[in-house]
Parts: C-alpha cells; structure tokens; sequence
C-alpha cells in the first residue's frame, strides 16, 4: 500500500466574490483535477468577500484554505498565482488591473468592462504585463459548441452565410422584481446586453468569425422597480430590458443577435442556427447535449436534421463520461474551463477568450448602443 | 329516398394558373363546402392557362367545368364571380386590374404584387369597385395562428413586447438549382422578401400589429445560376437570397423579420415567438399544429411550455375533425381561406387578408429594401 | 373555350353513417380526384342515417345526390358501386354481408367487426363473392408510415428485432363523461383494444409482418359511468380502459403493443418505435408529417435520429404539394384511401387493408383477451 | 486573514474499481463537498485496483490517498468508513460481505447481485450488522425523477394507472464490438436485464410502487460476438440483449418496461411516461433536465404537456446553480447520490435504495427470467 504523489507544480486561485458564479468556479475547481488529466495541481488558496465573516463562511463552504474581506490583499498575496474574479461588472477592471500589476494571471467573469475604453485598458494591461487571462464565456466551452466549431471549422457545412443567435431569460420578467446594481448604469453598463448578450456575441465570434458592422436597438420595456426592502419605493431601470441587431461578419455572412432578460419562458435560452452554403447547424443551450446538423450530402429522400447527442466520439465529452448522450451540465462546462485555465498558465499556451476577445464582445456591445442612439449602421 | 337539394346561392369560380398553388386552391374549393357549413356552394366554374390543351388537360384534373388559353376572356365570363388569381407575381396586376374592371371578386396569392406602388393602384382599384378582395396568406389561417391571435386578443400573454418570425425553406439552397422567373426582378420583383417574406410580415401585422419602421439587410448569396437546357450558361440572380431586418409595431413592440431561400433543413420553416409581459408564444409551421404557451400564471415550479396540440376547441379545426390532435395539413388552411372567401363575399363581409392589407405587405418589403439601400432606418 | 370532360369511368357510393367517419370519407371523396390522377370518377351517390331528415341534412352537407333512411336499400341500390359502412362497430357484419350479397365492393371502418368470428365469415363471404374490401386503418396510409414502411422494405435498417407501439388518447379520461356504445361490449366488442388498439395492431402487421403469439393484460380503470340525460344514474363499463401486450412476430422479432383510452394528454397517441439490426425508426402521430431514422452507416461521431420532414420525395405526398415540410393533414389519408380504393377497383388489384388484413387484426385482439382471461401466452 | 476550519466530522472512501463508475464516483466526492452542505468532509483515502501501478496512477488521477492491489486488505483498513464498490458484477457480493464483516458501510454499484439470491444474503448481512448500505441506481437522484416522484406523491397526477419505462442503448448494437465479460453468466448473471433494466425497474418502484407480478421475454438477438485479440474466434453470448415485460404493481397499476442493449440510436434511453387519473408525466433522460407534465386541471383549450425546465424550485438543483435551466449533468446525479450517502451515514438516517430496495430489483429481474423460461406470469 502506498501514498500517492502530488504532481509538483500547483497552481493556487485566489477568488474573489461567492455569488452564483463563484461558487460555480470553486466547484469547478474541485472537480476538473479529477475529470482531466492536468498539467498542475490546483489548489484554492485564499477567497474574498465584503466581510470577515462572510468570506470565512464561504470558505469553509467552497473549500478554501484561507479567507479575507481585503481583495487588494489577496491580489498581492503571495501564495496566489491567479486571481478569480466573480465579482459584480463594475469591479472586475480595479480587480484586474491590480492582479495585473501584481503579476498575477486573471480569470475573470463577463462581460469584462463595462464598456469598451475599459475592456481595452484591461487588456493592454495583461498583454504589457504578459500575464494569462481567460474570461468566464463559459457556453463556448459546452462540447455541443465546440462539435459545432469543428463542423464549421472542417467545411462540413460550407461557408458560413448566416447566423441567428440569441440569449433569452425571464428572471426580471415580473414587473415585481426588485431593482438591484444590474439595473443600473453606474454599477452595471448595459443591461442585457452586457449581461447575456455578451454571451450570444462571443459565441457568433466563436462560431463564425469577427463582427464589423452592426445595426441595433434596445428597449427598457419596465422602467421602474420596487426597491427592496422600502415598500411603496421604485427606481428607475437605467439600462435595456431587451435588445437586438443586425450584425454583418468580416467574412461577409450576416446574422441577428437577441438578447432579453423579461422573455417569459426562456429560463437558459441561449440559441443559434448557423446557415451554411452546404449545410445548417441548430442548437440550444436549455438542451446542452444535443446539437442538430443538417447535410446537403444526405440524399434527398433521407436528409433531415441530426440530433447528435454529445458523446466520447466529441469534444471534451468523454473526460466526464464513457457512455454517450448521458449528458454534461451547466458546471461541466465551467471545468472545461478551469482546465483550459490551468492548461494554458502551466504549458504558456494562449488561453481563449482572453481579455482581448472579450474586449472584443465589449466593442459590439457599445457599437450596438451607439447605434441604437443614432440610428445607424455603426462600423467597428 | 330523395333527392337533395343545393343551396340556392352559388359562388362561380375563374381560376388563372394552375401550379403549385393553382391546385391548392382547387383541392380547396372541393372539399371546402364538406368541410364548412357554407352560405353559397362553389362552382369550379372556367380555368386559364397558357395553351388551351394545358387548361383543357389541368380543367379535367382540377375538376373545372370550361377552359380556356385566355385569361381576359376569363375575367369577363358572365358565369364567373371570383376571378382567382395563381400565375406568377409579375402578372397579378394586370389580371387583378381587369378583374376588377369587370366587376368581379378576385382572390389572389400573394405576394399581392412587384412593389407597394403597384399593390397600392389595385387596393384603390377594388376599394373604388367594391368588390371583394383576398390575398393567400394561407398561414394565418392555419388554426394554430388563430388560436395565437386569440391568445394575444384576449390578453393572456399580456402586451406584446418582441416579435422574432422568419420563413426559411432552403429550396434554392443548392447552387445547382437552375434559374427561373422568380430570380429575375422584371417577374418577381423582390427575392425571398416577397416569396416567403410576405408570409412572415403579414404574420408578424395580424399578431402584433402595423410596423412603423424597419431597419433591413439583404444578400445574394448565389450571384448566378445555371441556365436550365442551356448547359454550361449561367443568369444573374437579380434579387436577395436571404433577407432580416430589425421592426418597430406601432404599439412599442420591437421585432426582427429573417426570410431565406437558401436555408439547408428548413422546408416550411415558418417560425414565431411572441413574448409578452405576461407569456409568450412559441410557433413552428413544420409542426403546424401545436403552439406552446408559457404563461406567468403558472407557479413557479410547475411553470413552463404547455405544448398545445390543435383540436376542436380551437378555432375552426372542429370541422375537419372532432378528434383533438388528429392534425391539419397545408391544404386545410387553404379550405379555410375558401371558406373566409365564400362567407365574405356572399355575406358581404369585410374579407381578411385583403388588397389593402397585402400593400401593408408590400409596403414593409419596399421599406426594407429601402433601408438596406440607404443603410438607415425607414419610417413607414 | 371548351367544356371538359369526365372520365368515362365513374365509382358510385353509398355512405352509410355520418359521424366523424364518415364526414372524414365524405371530405375525402371529395378532395381525391383533384388531389390524385384517378382511373375512375366518384359519385357521392347515396347516403344513409337513421331517420329521413337526418338522411336528407347529411347528404347536402356532404355533397351526396341523395338520401334514405334506409340502409338495406342502399345497400341494394342500383346506382351504387361501393357501400361505405361508417356506422358503429356493431352494424358492420350485417351491412357488409347485405353489401357483398347485393355484389358491392365494400369500405368498412375499423374495427372490422366485434370479434374474430365474425370478421372471418365477413372476409370469407366478400372473398367468395369477389368483391373488393378496404378497411379503414388510414394511419397506414400516412406517408410517414408508407416511408417507414420503404425504409423497412429496402433493409434500411436491417432486420426488425424490436417493436414497441401504442395507440393512446384521452377521450374518456375524465370519469366525467358518460356511458356510450363504445362501453357496452354487445356493441363494441372489446374496448380501447378495437377502438384504437386496431390501429397499432394493424400498423405492427403492416410494418413487421405476421403476430404469433401475445401475453395481453387489460384493465378496466373506471367502472361505472354516468348515464347522459340521467342525473344520478351510472352504467356499468364492460369493457377495458387501457391494455397492453407482449407480442412475438413470424419473423422472430418481439414487441409491445399498447393502448388506452385514459391516457391524459395523449391526444393522437399513435406511436411507434421500429428497431433493426441496422438502424431504428421512430414516429409520433401528433407530429404526422415526420419520422425520425438513424441508420448504423453513418460515422459514430456524426450519428443521430434525423427528423425527415414528408415531401414530395416520400410517398403520395407530391400529390398534395409540391414543397416538401408543409404538412399533412389527418383527412389527407383518407384521400389516400379513397385513391386506393378507387384504383384497386377500377384497375382490379388487390387492395390493403382488405378484410382479411383486418381479420388478422381481430384475431390479435381476441387472443389478447383470451391470454389475459388465461393467464398465459396464447400462439395465433 | 485567517484559515478556514474543516468540520470535526470525516468520512474516509475506499474505492474498489476505477472504470466508469469508479471515475464518476471519484467525481462526484470532490464535487459534493462544495455543491453542498454536508454534515462531515469527505476524504477520498484509499483506492484499489487489480496491480499496484494502475492502483497508484488511479489514485494520481483520482485524487485519493492511498493505493492498493488487494482489496481485501481495503475493506479491513482502519482509515476506510465506507467501501465503495464500482468492480464488475460478479465480484459485488464478496467485496460487500467482507466490507460488511469488517463493520464498513457499503456503497455499492448496480445491479447489487448476480441473483435475487445473492442480493438477499448480502441484504441480511447489512442488516444483521447495522451497517449503512447504498447502491447506485443514480437515474432516481436526478432532480427531475425526483421531482416526477414529488408530482405523484403530492397527487398531482391522481392515481397511477399506467407506467411505461424504457432504458435502451445502443453500446452493443454492432456485431463487431467484441465479448466481454458482460455477455457471460458467470460474471455478470443477466443481460441488459441487470446493466440497464434494474434501472428502470428501480425507477418503476421508486415511482409507482412495489412490483407483484411480470410477464417477460427475453431474446439475444446476436448469438456470438468476435473475441478481442483472438482474429476469427467468436464466443457465445450467454444473456439476453433485449428484454421486455408485462408488470402489475401492487397499487393496481399496470406496466410494461422494456431494457435492450441493441436499440441503435438510444444513447441514453432511459425514459418513463406515467399515466395518472388525473395527469401524466413523460420524461426521457436523454433530455435530463427537463420533465413533462399535464394536468387535468387545465382548462381543455389551454392543456397541454408542459415541458419543465429543471430550475431551482425543483429538488437539489438549487445547490448547483440559482439559474433555472442551466442543465444538470450526469455527474451531478452521483453528486446527489454522495450527498445521500453522507448525509445518511453521519446523521444515522434511511439511506435509498439501500441494499434490500435492490435486492427488490433483483428479484424481479429474476422473475421475468422465470416467466421466460416457463412462458407465464410469476407473482413475486
């Protein structure tokens, strides 16, 4: 009987913010080392919250080994090698660009600014500092999206002509939903748009390529919710309820982009169909395991839609399980990321999206808004 | 044992064109008046078509009592009433105009005609005749979008906020398709705007309501095609394979309009989803009898999409069978179309979708063309 | 300008029963020369319902020349060529032996009769006589079915080893609704096992050939009824609510049938699911116009069902339309009924279902009865 | 700055086995511990494997402690709480005995035994100790079976009248996947009956209720399969590859449920539809996180299946993600699973299914093997 090693290189995160995305990476965290085969052990070092009490709670409940209320500490501290950033918008650039200085490597949440000038600021920081970075667009990593890069990617089904894509929830549909900091500009940037549309135009970026035109508009259907806490109070929603656009590609496909957060029903309703000169691809994120492809190399008389469900035959699939269709989740998927995460730090490879292509989401979304106020094509 | 009696009304029938829609009309226009209790019965009374052995031939297989090679000889028959209208779109004016001039009722498939121009001097022509006017778009009649426009009527889904239609079908997906009329401006005017388009703009007005400003992108993905019988020729495609566009209703609703005929996998693909502020729609015409409804009334953990499967219940489907869920098919929607055409004309009823309402139709397509031209918004 | 001509063949016939059969019939006759190229011309003749004036309102509403009260005249009628029985189960011994006695072809409604006793004398009767018998199990003549039937055929899928079928609706879910025929085994017969589970018998004999043996259970979930225009009273049901078999095939391969008639939900539960040694085929009769196909021979990683939407590359669907995907509908299979029903005729072939297809339904169904009655396995 | 304390409370693993199930176990012991909140910690101690060297680079990738090539030397390891059992079939009932003499609680992997006969020893082995027992029928800890449970429990769905439960995969569908020790009596007892069917018969129990009496067939449908490293040497397969059954429960319920290790196309098939007096519920796993449900409740013109998307509302998932719909993964099942474990272990409560619960699945199983070879029912 006997001990197991340790790889000998550790990797040790630092996390700042437990909110509905921090946990997700600790846990993540907890199982990719298992899940792959990596190049480093990871090890959660230290997590940050607003209050002593409260990052030592979440320490305890994320498996940390220490806890701070101080994310400038844990930004410097020693035995951090990446800073973890799951943080409300509006901090990720003082956060980021503190790592940066300290030499650390940074994965952050999305959207990565609140806004272009931000984003670029953050991203030329890193790329001076030669620091790795990584930004959560975590729906890239689901291995449906990356068969649907290999499909298009290998030309099976031609040329990439059009690609409608939209991000739907619903959880401010009710009007009675209380404001909060996502509502507000100052705090937030965009509404939606930042929020999940951030993620429907990395994806259309993933999938076919860079976006150099755009036409959009946007709507804050309910302009005031109650304040929590102060019955008989509202405040103003300072940003969009739902937006849309036409986009054009620098490959000269076109597309649309969608993204709400009052479309009743759709509850994780990341979409996209990608129309191809030989063939379609259909997805939805509310069905993360399947991808349906369409072939103009099926006969005529037998050509339909595929339902592929994801399997060890696809990418990533078969680290999580050996039998297939017997489904990834939502966390799986923060793994992946984890691993490309360690990947990337440990073996100097480049790491995607990175603060530069998530700079670049920043750059469609404030194009999206400057074209809405001046009703326009705007050209990036 | 005795003889039965036809009512003493009858509604004769002038049928032009004997195509794909030609003979839906006809198979209509026979199992209509079993279908429905109607007011009139319908006889096929005299049909056109280019040659007389061609109308003789079609006339036998159409169950047409008189042919002819002379569609104006046809417009002015005095045993004719209803001038129906099936040849292609370039032609729809001239005979629409005589038809009218000859004080007849005209059913017409759509797109109504060439340009908004055009179908504004034949809603003027039949609105100063007063005769009766209908325009094929059969998909409104299709008793799942019925029930959707009693769904949003009555207020269940709340007030309309987003639109997202399309019709896609991918019929001249293949660049090997050779060139035809509707390829070429002179006779088809607009590409897929107009094939299928109008089928998803006329939706997207009867569901939500008048659009008042559209922000639009065509392409010609497919510049040439070959020329059939003439082998290594090759025409230009003069008119847009795929088309979207970003829409303003009237009443504050946002949407987006997508058409494509290049669409691989998409056969009817006429889609919507409605979302309002209290539910949402979701339609697809290749299951065109289910609708799903989400609704906010719903509790939180038992909420979700009711797939709704058409049945007697709903509107109309009861007369073609009193089994719930047994399914309506593409030429059911045209035996409701005749049934509104009897009724209208014979009760001398206002006629749904009529001249004026197709310009409405033609209308948006020149505005989105005009859009794309001028890459601005068009106010309508 | 000419007048066409009829075809100089004509078929005459004599409906009997008007409820939701034979409307269904009704609106086919009328449809099917259009639709189809038929060899002969049809006649809506005679009708027969139970008292004259219901005789006489029938027929104007379903296009019939003339009407009586009396069925055993029709059957003997002169001008009638094929006597359509769409009258409850318990007639159609008497009137199909009165029809093939008078030499008509005859059209029955499934299930052909009450037992497999009587279906026997019936087939055997029609067979000396030499007149032709269609039975109306038109869920075989659904495209999708005649598709999943050429698929079989051409050994696109191997061998069948397997097929699971059910046949459920809801109708008399509800403890609610009130006594009938249906209920009282004297008019009846068997219950949900006639009524629907004809059907998918029928279809697994269709799609995978002879059954020899069955181990069936059935279950009478709701006892009693009440009594329609009796407050208070309740009647006894007689026969079952729901069953379900294990069945062996000629060919080695297993199956389950099952139907119920209390099924929540399902509305037009027709399901099957076909699997080979070399692929599988799934179909949904709510969702007519697909089959879903997987086929062994495409690569792991490109495998999936493929939804085939109907068209005109698939069975008797160019007929109605010419664009593939937009839909049949459930009284477009009794038109295809109604061709093969003319064409057998007219062009003396055999037609199917005949009545001994629809005897070896029968013989399913009572030996299912009698395996539940004895407990044990019961060989055909 | 300060660390975080572990709670007092551990729970030390010995994993036998490493495949599938030891990975997906392994998984789920470092995932669960931060999913949720767990009365103790959870120490992945020692791991055994067949040689000394893949033991220790099991435990490498694994992340456990310690490793051994003797598994006896495991179950009697002062550091080991509970003995994890993910070895093949045959090898369940020396391991569990063992790990029960030694007075370890036991989490074993299904199906518990070869036999009924087995599994009851092993069961009043775990009893007679007082020694806590879990086995891994995972499908029941998804939140949407739990949640169909709930349905039921609450009445949602009235009586439970009918049951229908398949779990169908395609693993062995191809003639040329070589034997294994799968396909031998000796090793692995039944089929598919055992590796997929006590999924399915564990879920009928969970959902329904205990199981009285079964109708069955069995058939193995390729009879020889080619032997791994031994060209043109074929060994005979010596179980059943497809299986299905009649079932009554002692609610009254009937049933069918249906296992095939050769229904090509069925990745994950497992799939149940419970028919209710007053609902129903579909569900199918490959579609994991989401369930259908209709109620009578609905008024007839609104009802319809509603599709559920799996959100925190519902049991468990709340833990993995506040978002609704985000998907939940195979993994997390065993997540689910160690969380049982755990929490019935430190807290003394009921674990489910526990050792008689699949004692209960193993003797249905072999009552249909029973009532194949005599050709009758067998009450249990």
């Amino acid at each position: 009987m006997t001990s197991t090693q340790a790889t000998d290189k550790t990797l040790r995160i630092g996390l700042v913010g437990t909110g509905f995305m921090g946990k997700a990476h600790a846990i993540a965290y907890h199982a990719a080392p298992t899940v792959f085969p990596l190049s480093a052990s990871v090890t959660c070092e230290l997590l940050a919250e607003v209050t002593a009490d409260l990052a030592e709670q979440k320490a305890r409940e994320l498996g940390f080994r220490r806890a701070t209320d101080n994310w400038r500490a844990l930004v410097r501290d020693d035995r951090v090698d990446v800073v973890d950033i799951c943080s409300p918008n509006f901090l990720h650039k003082d956060m980021a660009l503190a790592a940066i200085a300290a030499g650390k490597h940074v994965y952050c949440e999305k959207p990565l600014a609140l806004n272009a000038t931000d984003a670029l600021e953050m991203t030329l920081a890193a790329e001076t500092a030669g620091v790795k970075t990584l930004v959560g667009f975590n729906y890239a990593k689901n291995p449906a999206a990356q068969l649907a890069k290999e499909i298009i990617a290998a030309g099976e089904i031609g040329e990439v002509v059009h690609f409608r894509g939209t991000h739907n929830e619903d959880y401010l549909a009710d009007p009675n939903v209380p404001h909060s900091w996502r509502l507000k500009r100052e705090f937030s940037g965009s509404g939606t748009l930042g929020d999940m549309g951030s993620h429907i135009i990395n994806m259309a970026q993933y999938l076919v390529g860079g976006i150099s035109e755009v036409s959009g508009d946007l709507k804050t259907v309910i302009p005031q919710r109650p304040v929590a806490g102060n019955p008989g109070a509202f405040a103003e929603v300072e940003n969009e309820d739902q937006a849309h656009c036409l986009v054009r590609f620098d490959n000269g496909a076109q597309g649309t982009l969608e993204t709400s957060r009052i479309a009743w029903g759709r509850k994780m309703g990341l979409t996209y169909e990608v129309t191809g000169t030989r063939g379609s691809l259909v997805f939805d994120q509310e069905r993360m395991s399947e991808l349906k492809l369409y072939t103009a190399t099926d006969p005529g008389h037998r050509a339909g839609f595929r339902t592929l469900l994801i399997g060890p035959d696809h990418p990533d699939y078969a680290h999580f399980c050996v039998g297939p269709g017997h489904g990834i989740g939502y966390n799986d998927q923060k793994a992946i990321e984890v691993r490309d995460l360690v990947e990337g730090i440990v073996n100097d490879r480049p790491l995607w999206p990175d603060f530069r292509a998530a700079f670049e989401v920043n750059r469609v979304i404030d194009a999206i808004e400057q074209s809405h106020a001046e009703g326009r094509w705007i050209r990036l």
